[in-house]
């Protein structure tokens, strides 16, 4: 566990590394990071970065990255996809990938995943098929986003067959989780990461577990360094269980399937209320 | 190289191993393997078979395999495109993986690739993405797919800014080539890949080119022993790059794209004729 560890990095920002050998990333986790991304992404050594994200999320937060990725000196493109599950379709794959080779994107440059997970399962797919692979960074902007979907690499969209049929498994070369971005996020969205959280104590860490019982209701609340540090833990949780088996060949990775199971139903039932603190419980009840 | 050096199977098949780790696989070469395929295919582990193949390749071919590997306990489904570059599209591909779906193909279940270089980048590709990688089996049915496409894992489609520009790099677990199947191939597309061959002679082994200019006419009018071992020696020579670079991250493997280009522009100039072993004299000149 020594190699998983939370690293420092800068006041208020934890750094979570994913190691993966060659594919090995950081994941940042803090306050700022949105505003701060163009420094960080250029360090990565690219031209030029293709901004994927939904309509919602782009008006609010597109151009404040794309001034700072090319005050950094990158050159940027903005592709948009209508919001919602519906996007994760084989049409609008293949419109955002021909929109990122419109955009010049070559194979040292970049794809930025801007949103939640839908984006980034979406625009994390096209980079990986574009050129046979182009970077990738994630800027999740949901919490759920932050704790799950952009950590660990699974990529894809729907088939009429079901969700998630068709993907690769591609790892980010960054991630970048603003907890800014949080403060304007709706409340229901806010449990539903939450719960993701919460899954992470009980089948990983009975400490994190109890730490979440003494602090969830500052974390929903907006205390920045509680958020941080539960999202850094759950990260750390996800990165462990990842390492371990990058594509799901065992049980292990199927283990946060089930959890995933669980923690929907658990949402399900407490209709992503106050009472999902209930259900914590009862989920407690139950793993004992 | 002494991990690349091809090694015995049985009378009349040669196996070259390409060595990538946890992803390495066999080239099988020799008469015979299509009618064999079933009990090779069914080692791999698995319950099920998707045969994808164009139209014309698989009303000759396409139910000797089927038959093989229903006769070794498999299921099997076959999924016709149809002949001809304009199948290498966002719109087939959907198909395909819809096909491979309904087929109900898990991850330990296989695609099976029959056909020529085409077939072989499309089917790899749909392998590579549905349900984040299915097993793959090539069985390439040219001789241009046998000594190149077939081997090294590049998959994919043409994008309306170029071909191949949306893809994969993904390894089969098998690969079979049967020269059998060469014997019904127009000399055109004999010629084409014997291209190929010599290149391989020219960019990597001086002895190699020189047995090639000693039994170019063998091969070509249908030697099996010679044909078996210019295939052999074509996919060492390719396996030892792509073990280098399997990601054509360096030059080393962007060395075959540059024989290729000079290649397919002698295949050109000699329009596809006899003149290409006269176009052969002069590419060992321009080499020298």
């Amino acid at each position: 566990m020594s190699a998983l560890q939370a690293r420092p990095e800068e006041p208020g920002v934890a750094a979570v590394r994913v190691p993966l050998g060659g594919r090995a990333y950081d994941i940042l986790v803090g306050r700022g990071l949105l505003d701060g991304a163009g420094l960080r992404i250029a360090a990565l050594g690219a031209r030029a970065a293709a901004i994927v994200s939904d309509e919602t999320v782009a008006a609010v937060y597109a151009p404040r990255l794309a001034a700072g990725i090319e005050a950094s000196g990158l050159r940027t493109a903005l592709v948009t996809v209508a919001p919602g599950e519906a996007s994760k379709s084989y049409e609008t794959l293949a419109r955002v990938c021909d929109a990122i080779l419109d955009a010049r994107i070559e194979r040292g440059d970049l794809v930025v995943a801007l949103g939640g997970g839908i984006v980034g399962d979406l625009a994390g797919f096209a980079a990986a098929i574009v050129r046979r692979g182009v970077r990738l960074v994630q800027v999740p902007t949901t919490l759920l986003a932050q704790v799950d979907s952009s950590v660990g690499g699974k990529t894809g969209i729907n088939a009429a067959q079901g969700k998630n049929l068709i993907g690769s498994f591609y790892q980010p070369r960054l991630v970048l989780a603003d907890i800014e971005v949080l403060d304007t996020l709706p409340r229901r969205e806010l449990l539903a990461g939450y719960a993701e959280v919460v899954k992470y104590g009980l089948i990983d860490d009975p400490a994190f577990f109890a730490w979440c019982e003494a602090n969830g209701a500052a974390v929903l609340s907006g205390d920045a360094a509680k958020r941080t540090y539960a999202i850094e833990q759950s990260c750390l949780a996800k990165a462990r269980i990842v390492a371990a088996d990058e594509r799901e060949t065992t049980d292990l990775r199927a283990l946060l399937n089930l959890g995933h199971t669980f923690a929907h139903a658990l949402e399900a039932e407490t209709g992503f209320s106050d009472l999902l603190l209930h259900g914590e419980a009862v989920a407690l009840g139950m793993a004992l």
